[in-house]
């Protein structure tokens, strides 16, 4: 599995030492390079470097470019694809025409990071950024279904069972099917993998899907599930302050520690039947 | 508490639902601001800014600059403080005339965040930044001691007790001594934090001491404790395979899963005495 390594450790107990094969979760750097269109010409921009577990590029560059706002849909894309030979540690997108790259860098200082989307924000007010509100909907989830999805996700989160060390997200349906899954060292890069994901695959936005990560949730998370137009956000960890601060803003339907038949709603609780 | 916050929630379990007011991790954003000189000519720039829980901003911002090595130690800084009223959310750092800042930008492309230390490397060479290397030295550290460090560090972190959210970073002596420890819902700004008390209060370079953390060890831990010469790291948490690779390369003791008197040694297994 290419998430894992194996390496050659120690293990120490209050019984003794010896030396075993660990399998560890793997982080490798990615360069995401952007091709727009200036004046007529093409123009190449190394975007960003971000550390994370190899496989999915494509998912993941689609993600974070939508989750950072360059592009708004499918549409906005020409092409994706990996550079050099496989395993390759670098993903190439190229924007349609009408996309106005240089617009967008001029406001976000031309860095994103997947996992600090307000890298490159040189001011506290540039990182208000005009995030869509979800607003008020018909979507609702029964308090069964969110109660359902930590065993669901387990079952398809093999690599995590093994280390420990490999967060996912997934893309659930109302019924409580997991549509796809995500691993990845950072919580940041399985959200825009499975955000990627759904772009690709005709879900965005993605208003009648609950967004399930097995981490904790922050205001980076909210901001990228916002950018998809995900209606509902439900972590395994507990919120940060502006996660709910945030969500409730949106009108997202924010829950978190959800775990052993229990769970809380921090923002949108109207949507949750229970 | 600075560290955490209460909001009126919904709690939801198999028995029914209840409203309850939930004690939540912090998180706001900190601009960090450097003076630097440019030719006989005082420069200001915003460096960062980063979402982190409030508290010790100077502290964050000296670790931070250590880390990223803009600095290299307390002679290249000639004044820290916040800026506005308290609680602020802006620190400046006024670096010593001899600091050449807009080579470092340069180098490193103008942008770091707390939670991403290889954001603003436009390339992957870029990112192989001169780490130095702890090298070989008399430093041990008994089993025990490292079997220790989970109940000390509880015994100093109240606020992760009541939220689960928040993660701590502590230096630690070799006889399991806890002489600092920062709390923070990123675990990459509670180990600036760390670092920049250390900084601060002549501990740096850290040969002799441990770092423990409550997180999993990525290569940003691991290259953050390089920089400031700590010789052995240690968390509760997994490590990547690249803070292993990291590690070893620097000849620095990476110490992962310590809890229930286990670890497991990654790198650098001849401090551990066991």
């Amino acid at each position: 599995m290419d998430e894992l390594r194996a390496f050659n450790i120690r293990r120490v107990t209050s019984a003794g030492t010896e030396r075993v094969t660990d399998q560890t979760a793997v982080e490798e750097p990615l360069a995401i390079v952007v091709k727009h269109w200036q004046k007529d010409a093409a123009v190449t921009t190394n975007l960003a470097v971000t550390m994370r577990t190899p496989g999915h590029e494509k998912e993941q560059a689609a993600g974070l470019l939508l989750a950072e706002g360059v592009i708004r849909g499918l549409g906005d894309v020409t092409e994706i694809r990996t550079l050099g030979s496989e395993p390759s540690n670098e993903v190439l997108v190229q924007l349609a025409p009408g996309v106005d790259f240089e617009a967008w860098r001029l406001a976000r200082n031309g860095f994103v990071s997947s996992s600090c989307g307000v890298c490159g924000k040189r001011s506290m007010e540039a990182m208000r950024q005009d995030l869509p509100a979800v607003g008020a909907d018909e979507f609702r989830v029964a308090a069964d279904v969110i109660h359902g999805l930590p065993a669901a996700l387990r079952a398809r989160q093999p690599a995590f069972g093994e280390t420990g060390g490999l967060h996912a997200a997934a893309l659930v349906t109302e019924g409580g099917e997991i549509e796809a899954a995500f691993e990845d060292i950072g919580r940041h890069n399985a959200l825009d993998k499975l955000l990627g994901w759904a772009l690709l695959n005709g879900r965005v936005p993605a208003r009648e899907r609950i967004v399930f990560m097995s981490s904790r949730g922050s205001f980076e998370l909210a901001q990228k599930a916002a950018m998809a137009g995900v209606a509902v956000l439900a972590t395994v960890g507990g919120p940060s302050s502006l996660a709910i601060e945030t969500a409730r803003a949106l009108q997202m339907t924010l829950v978190g520690f959800v775990r052993n038949q229990r769970f809380n709603v921090y923002a949108g609780e109207w949507r949750i039947d229970s």
